[in-house]
Formats: structure tokens, sequence, C-alpha cells
């Protein structure tokens, strides 16, 4: 960690600054240089301690050195994790494709769309049964009713089952149904909810918050790990920009980023991504180029009659389209996909 | 709602949106326009709607005309809302001041605290017992011992008390201790936190997310209204930018922006919308020029020593100094503070 | 265009903006619907008429049907447009490669690079000889002496030369000397420079500036090809966002966005787009994937020695090893590099 | 400067890293912390040479100490300056308000404007000759005529001319007619022009680019300064975020934030910063609680029919209530307009 002092702090105020780090148990090298003066502390730190010292007087800035989060951190781990979950294996280079609809909506569209998805080459099943939605008159999901169709079309097609848990209520009914819960980008950041997905067995599809930075999201994970549950993939879904004529703005370059970072599998949505089915596609073309462990794809029966998010959903027609050419760059980057 | 068509639109696919409209029983008005088509939906909507169109063959957009929030609308109760618990008013006039430490950390440091604000003229006391923090390995609180130390705060100084809830399993208990339920930012879209502090009688200071728009947070308070608790407070407390320089970007223009949307009072938090202790009380003044209802500030004994948020609170002296400033401002454009 | 009422517009506010928009020569339909009403103007529009009526009495907003630029559009040029400077084609099924360093320094410098970058299969060569700099007081370029060396790596090579143009003063000497002009991303609205470069007979790599939306850099390129220039590449190099792992995000989505709304072609440059050497390949094999008909990257003999974006660029076997990879994603797009 | 290096960085790559900081004419401390080890470099830095370390083997990243901007720094300059341009002063206690048409329409149109403005205390006319327009299709401004009016204009009224230079060909042209140049948010990098107005002797406004960072705002503002015009006013006029219900995010803690780092007076435009009529009056009266030191506000006698900006501009009814409540506010933070 290193203060750096105001280029007219006092040499009271830089003593007082020593004081404060050694005060903290760190020890202090401070370097006087050609315009102002940095005490590099060094030692153990806490989280807390940039915020102590960076309030002190005379201070410009605390500049962090080492990364926060340590679990996740391929400085610790330095293999890919794979993460597996019936019939899915995400990360260490197997792609896996979870595709469905946005939400539930009756028997006949989870069990149609899961075939079709299957057929296809799909690793794994996704469909919301508790759908968080921006306005509360919007449909909010079939429940638990959604959680027992979504259990079914896993027996008959074993397709690993993926689907969203919004609340610790819900947490221990949807693992009870589900393979994979999913911690959507507006709970990104719900602490409770995901202490709670980090004591159950199951795997989690953690979702990039929409303002997240990386840092954010690998901490986020952390809170998953550190109660003890090693799988989690994380999953870019779009970022909020100034950009309007997407949905939200997709960052692809998250993925080597992340892969420098984290042992983390990470998982492109680029449905949530564009917001748009005509983009879809390419971008999933894209993500697997860039290095992505997989991808999680709304299809939809008929997507203009969508319960929800029909703009952004592919029909069986396009998604199976789309599942050659991924398979082909897929191949073309020494991967493949399922 | 407008359904405008693409150019090169087929009559075949006007022909089918104009069927899909009046199947979801709305009255299509066919518009042919020099260069292309549009079809104007009349009658009462639903979200999904939207949604549903959107995805029609040959379509290039849907442009909703009606906002998506009714009970939060400044067109279905024009008077301002003005939100009174214990000590705290807000709105139609009166500019509540709630000042406070980030969070409780013990008895000493919250009785000062609460008497210095008092003595400044705070109209509340802030103090966080459950704390929402990035990492894992922050201080998280002091918990229920948190809340009993406010309620010990209010009883001798009088001032009500706002506290953050982050879970549904913590609304009653928090319920039980504080005048004020805050909401924070990352939990705006947290929608059963929302729905369960609908469902209690005490008011609720609903805190913007980092990257929400105002629909959403309007939206976000709709879910709160909807459950029939009528005094909320929205907080503007920054948004996520590119700008570094500051903690978040303040944007004051959300006030009289706000003002013409909703009658529901508006506060803003000038701790956490700079994130720089010198920036605050600028901001604070600002804050009022532009017609705020409230502000919420960041006040500790002894910043440097802060758990947490020490680079954003105000000693005593500055927070005093900056009521006397608040004080002409508030006068200058006719209205009190208190 | 649709003027959109205000809900509790007044009869006569109504019918003083129809007069306003038959005033405009246009034709209104007023379509009075459940909650407000909507007047649809149809006929040739100009676009100050938006602004125009925007401000009008009890006008809520006023929607746009028809996008504003005209020559770049794909409504009005269904074909893709390949655009071909010597040695370089791009679009149309041909995928280019501009390689080179940010700024030429040497004669050295720029002709090992010239030979690197062709042996490895580049069909153009970039090097800065105007240097647009954040700060007065870094290396602002060769200038001429650049174009000369430049010009001294073509002849020898048979490399197209791309290189940036920062003034209207200097359009004329680039011209003589560069095959393809680029403008760079801080001038993408500097409107005088754009019809200046409309002028000669030079193709133009138009860049993308940092927070331009998709319409303002379809108008840049309207700017130009208004000036009778037809030779326009698209060039995408990342947007400014609240992400600060990258130095840019860059935003893969707009290739497929923009090959619907234009049909000129797409560059990307995963060099600035990310500003780590170390994402550039990964970005640059996604851009592919995603459909761009170019690429243009930064290589330098030395990295570490370079005197501008030494962090974003490639040496001469990372840029090799990216050919070979690009190649064969390429070909999984039924595209060809060169 | 600090040079960090990676975590499992070599000793190999710790001894060239030092060395290298050697070549460069600084002396290197090398400390070695509980996790990596950082070197700090201490000396006369140059900007290219964070660039270059950024770039060597085994280093996470370099960062600076010291801003590069010199001239226009506070540390360099305490006393803040006021710049003075006839009748308008900027800056040190004065608050300016510069006020007319976004664009000169025609003589009626200025003449009446610069008497409104001027009767409700204006202290300098603005008016646009030279229009940046993003479509090539709109009104490009009345040039020479345009000046020839707001010279016009000032003879009557006796107010100093704000005006835009867009073109290193114009400066000498409008420099002659004008008494302040501005240099317009999309010209911020404009370095040429940013020169040539550092060449003639009157003041320059010069305003934030929509996506500029405060370094890079400072570092324009510094081409000017740098070659010898001391008389530059920054001005703040929004940025892009991904707000949309105001067409820019108004961030006004730029303004206690530039006078920590800057001598340079700060005017804000609540104009281009809301794009609505019904905002403006609010965001100015905000500004100056802020402490910024003038405002830039359009003003045109009916909005309506104005060429541009008509949904942004005030009427005369508008401005002058609006002047009188900034007059009251700046005498509740101890200062006066005009």
């Amino acid at each position: 960690m290193i203060v750096v002092m105001e280029r007219n702090a006092t040499d009271e105020q830089i003593a007082h600054m020593i004081g404060r780090v050694e005060e903290l148990g760190l020890k202090a090298h401070v370097i006087r240089g050609a315009e102002r003066t940095v005490i590099a502390a060094v030692g153990i730190k806490r989280e807390s301690m940039k915020e102590s010292l960076a309030s002190g007087p005379g201070v410009a800035e605390v500049v962090p050195i080492v990364a926060p989060y340590k679990v996740a951190s391929r400085e610790v781990k330095p293999d890919p994790t794979r993460v597996v979950a019936g019939s899915l294996s995400v990360g260490a280079g197997m792609v896996g494709v979870i595709a469905g609809p946005c939400s539930v909506e009756s028997e006949e569209q989870i069990m149609r769309t899961a075939r079709a998805v299957k057929a296809a080459g799909a690793t794994a099943l996704r469909g919301g049964a508790f759908k968080p939605r921006t306005s509360p008159y919007s449909f909010q999901g079939m429940k638990e009713k959604g959680l027992e169709l979504l259990a079914a079309a896993r027996a008959e097609t074993g397709l690993a089952v993926v689907t969203e848990v919004m609340s610790t209520d819900d947490v221990e009914l949807v693992a009870k149904y589900a393979d994979v819960l999913q911690v959507g980008a507006r709970n990104m950041q719900n602490y409770r909810l995901l202490e709670a997905v980090g004591k159950v067995p199951n795997p989690v599809l953690l979702k990039r918050g929409a303002s997240a930075t990386m840092e954010e999201l690998l901490l986020a994970a952390e809170y998953i790990l550190n109660e003890g549950n090693p799988n989690v993939m994380l999953c870019e879904r779009g970022i909020r920009t100034f950009e309007s004529h997407t949905r939200f703005t997709l960052p692809l370059a998250t993925v080597p980023y992340l892969h420098q970072k984290t042992h983390l599998p990470i998982v492109i949505d680029p449905s949530h991504g564009t917001g748009h089915t005509p983009l879809v596609a390419d971008m999933a073309l894209a993500a697997i180029a860039a290095g992505a462990d997989g991808l999680i794809v709304e299809v939809h029966p008929e997507p203009e009659k969508a319960m929800s998010d029909g703009y952004q959903s592919l029909d069986f027609g396009q998604f199976e389209k789309m599942m050659d050419r991924c398979r082909r760059v897929a191949a073309a980057v020494d991967k493949s996909l399922g």
C-alpha cells in the first residue's frame, strides 16, 4: 500500500502518517521524491486500512497494491477450475452451452424447448421460475410450479437445470430442483444471498452487476467461495454505458482479463448483452473466439409470444444455426462445445 | 405505444402486426408516412405488451408513450408528499438533515455523534448496524447491538433513527428499532426486500442504484408503494460513470427532474455522491439550491479512525460549518432546514 | 416524427402543436389514446424540425422515426461497400489487416516493422507521423519526416500506408504520402476536418469517438460522404465507460449492429480497445468472429522502448502468432485475411 | 512513479526494471513487501516514462504520483485567476453570466436578446456564428455575418461577446470580432486549435469534452497556457453517461474538485448540462451554490422557433426569474453576480 502525500504536506503530517502506518502493524518505508513524499506500507493488510489511511492529514491518495480477493485469485490457484453439474461442464477447455427461455411459461413450452436445444447441442437448460422484474406489474414467474417443470424437462432430456434464486428464503427450495443456482445481475451484491448460496452444494452461476467492476465481481464470488462452495462460474452479461442501440454493452475483454486474474470459468450471455435477437449469434461466436468457457442463451419456441425478453430470444432454427457456427469457431480455437 | 415498422416492411408484415395489436385488446391506428409505416396502439397497456410486439416481423422498434409507474407518478397525485418520522420531516417545503457515522462502532462513538449533529441542527441520526461491504473480509457491522445503541441515542437526543436493512430476514428486527428503514443502492432491485419493507409501517429511504435509470428507481419505489406503504423517500447518492476523481458522479438534475415526475421527496447523499470529505459541503449546498428535500451526510468524531468511509466523513466542526452555510442557502430558496 | 403530448395537455396546446406541424409543411395525424394524445407528423422532415417541435407547449417528447443519415444508410445502398487502397481491401468478405507502430520513430524502426508485419500477413502499414497527445509535453510525432519514412516503407514492402491527419492544414500534405487518411477518435466531430478529407481522393478510416453514439458516428461519416468521398471505413476503437481495468471498453456488438445499418465496412482496433498487450490477440479473434471487415493493430520491434503506447503494442512474435490464430477463425466464418 | 511488479515477478525481471528506471535518469528505491515488490522511481519525470515502464516484463502496473499538468496547477499558482474580457469578470469572487442564443439567427433576434439579457443582469452575450452540428444537413450558422451582428450587439449594449471557433482557419477572423473565444466540447482535444487560440490575446472558454477526464481537461488547458495565453476559463457542460432523461449528466462536483487542483475559474453550462428548459434554472442555482465562477446559459426570444437547441433555451421571462433567484443564492455564498 502506497500512501501518497500532497505536494505541500508538512513534515508534521508526514510524521503523523508514518505513525499511523506503524499503529496498523505495518512497516513504513519513506521515499522523498523530487516533488513529493510517498510512504510505502509493507506487511499483511486488511481491507479497512486503506480507508483509514486515506483520510489522514496531508494525504493525497492511497494506492492499494495487492488485490483484495484471495480464494478467487489465480495467483493462489494457477490451474483453471472446471465446474461440472450433471450434463454441464464449464471451463478448462470445455465450453458449456446453457439454453432455454427467459421464463418457464408452460409445460409444453419448456418441454419443446428442452428437446430442441438438446438436439442442437446445448448441455444445460435455462428457465426462470422466480423472475426479478423491473416493474411490480410484470409477470413474476411460475415459482415452484416452474421448478417442477424444469425438473421434468431434465428427467426427459438429461439436461442439467440452471435457474435463478432471488431470495435467501428460496435457496433451499430452488437448490432441491436445480443443478445450478443462478444469482442475477441485480443481486450480485446481495451479500446475504451470496452467503446462502455459498452454503449449498450446488454450483453457482454469478452474473456481473450492470455497473460492477472486476474487483467487485471477484469479491462477490469471494463471498460464495468463503462459505465453502468452490463451484462458481462468473457470467458477463453486459454493462450499462451511454450506448442505447444495445440493451447493455457487452465487453468481451472481460474474458481474457478474468482468465489472468482468476481460475474461475467465464460464461457469456449474448442475449442480455445485446438485447436484440439479430445480434445474439455473432456475439456468441465472438465470445468463444475470445476464450469464453460457456454461453447462456435465451431460446423460445415463439419469441414473439414470449412473456418476457422475446426481443432477445432465438427461435429453434436460429439457435440450431448459431450452434453450427459456434462449433466451427470453437474448433478454430482448439475447443469443443458440450 | 407506437410500433415503428422497418422501411422495407412488407404489407404482409404490417397486416400481421395490426393483427397482433388487436389480439392484445388494443386499437390499431395505421399511419403511412413518406418513408415508413407506424402503427399506434391505443388502449390500456400492460408492461409485457411492448416486449411482445418488439419481436414481431418487420418491426424496427416499439416506442412506449405512457410511464410504467403509477402510484409514484405526479400525474396521479399532483401534491408533493411529506414524509414524517419522529423528528424528521422531509418534503413539501421541509428540508430534513440525516447525519451520523457510516457504521455504529461503539456506544461512545454513536452518542457523541448524536449529540454533536443534533446541536448543529440535524433532524435525524444515521448509522449502519448491518453493513453491506464489497469484501467479505471487511467489517460487517455490529448488527442488533448496533440497533440498540441507535435506539439509546434516540432516547437521549430525540433524533429519529435511519438505518439500513439488507435482508428480508432482518426487516422485522430493524423495524422494531429504527424510525426509517434504508434500502441501500446495491439492493435497489432486491424485489423481495422491497416488498418486505412495503409491508411495515416505517417510512423507507430508497437509495438509487449506481446504474439505475429514473424509471427503474420509480418502479422500485412502486414495489414498496404497491404493498401499501406510502412513505417512500428517494435518495440520489451518485451514479457510476467514467469519472474516477470522485467515488461516484452526483447528478443533481435528478432533483428537479424527479420533482416533475413524482410527488415523493428527494434526499441527496453528498458523502457517497463525492467520496471525498473536501467536496461534501459544497455539494450539500448545491443540493439544497437544486431543490432537494433532504440531506444524508456521514459524520464521525474522528474520520481518520472510522471503520468505514472515513475518507468521505465530516468531523463535528466541518459538519457544523456546513450546516451554517446550508441554512443560508435554504433561506435563499425560501426553505428552512429541520 | 411522433409528437407525444403530456397527459394533462390542454386542447388549446394540442391545437397549437397541430398548427406548428402544419406550418412546417407536414401532415398531422392526431391519435387520442386512453391516457394521452400523440400527433404523428408525416412528410419529408428536416433535422431541425424535431428540435423546434420539442420545445412546444404541452409537449412531453418528440420521437424521430427516420434515421438522420442518408448516404451511409443500408436502406439506401443494400450492398456492402468494399474499400480498396493499394494492397488493402476491406469489406464485402475481405478482412484487411493494418499493422504497425503507434508512432513512426526512426527509419530502422518503421522498416523493420513493415517487413515483419508484411511477412506475418498484414495488408497495410500503420504509423503515426502527426500524433494527437493528451499532454503538450508528450512526443508529438516526426511530422513530414515520418510521412517520408512511411512512403519509403511502402516502396520496399508494397504495403499501403494508413496514417492520421489532425488538421485541415495538413490534409494536402498527408494525402500526398498516405494511401488512407485516418481521422482519430478525438477528431470524429471536427467537422471542418471531415469536410476536408471528404474532398480528397484517398479512402478514410474514421475512428469512433470515445463517447460517440452510433448515430453520431454515421453522421460524421455522412459529412465525408456528402463531400463526394465514398470510401469511408468505420473504426471501433473502444468507448469510455466506468471500466478501468481496460483503457477503453471494446463493444464488439458494434460490428453486427453497424452491418445492419450501413453498407460501410467496419474495422476493429483491439490495441486501443483494450490498452493491454495480453488482451489484444484474443479481442482480434473475437472481432473477426463477430464479422469485422478489418483490424488495425499496434506492433513495435521493442514495445518496452516505444515512445508511445508500448503497453498495448505487440512485438513481432506476438503479432505473428495472432495472425496464425486469426486465419483459423476467419476460415471458420468463411472469410480470409488479406 | 511507482512500478508495481506482479506477485510472481522473478528476480531477473525486478533487476531488469531497476535497470530501466535508472536508464531513464531516475533513482530506483526497491521495496520488497509481504506479497510483492514495488520500485519507486524518484526524479524529474517525463510523461512518456510511464508508458515505457508499463510495458516492462513482470510489471503489473505503473502508478503516477505527480499530476502531468504544470501551468494550470494550483500547486504552482495558489491564487485563483480572474479572467476579465470587457464587461465580463469570471473568478476570484466574481460570478460572470454569459447568456444568449445557441445560434445567431438574425439582427432582430440577437439585438432583442442582447438587450433582454443585459437588462436581467447578464455580463456577456453568447451566440454561435460557426456551429458544430452533428448532422451535415443541420443549420451550420451565419458565419462572418453572425460575427458582425454580435459586434453590433456589443456596440449597443456594451456586453462582451463570447462565440465559438471551430477551426484554426477561423481563429484570426473570430478573434477580430469576439472578446472571448469558445472552444467547444467536441474540439477539446483538437490540439492544433488549442495551440492556435493559445497564440491570440483573447481569453478562451474551454468546454470539457463529453467524456473527458479532469486530467484531460487540464492538459487541454495546458496546451493553451503553454502557448502563452494565461486567460483560460474551464467550462463544465455535462458528461455522457447511461442517463437518458437528461441530454448530458451535469456533475457539479467538478467545481470544488477543480478549485482544489487549478487556479483557473470554472463556468457551468446548465443548458447543455441538462438539455431541458425546465431543469436549467435549478441547476444554475446549484452551480452557484457549489462555487461556480460563472454561468453560460442559452436564451432565445422564442425558444419554440429557435433554429437549434430550443428545447434547452430560456425565454426572456424565464431568464429574468432565474437571475433573481441566482442573485439570492450568490449572496448566500458571499458572492455577487456580474
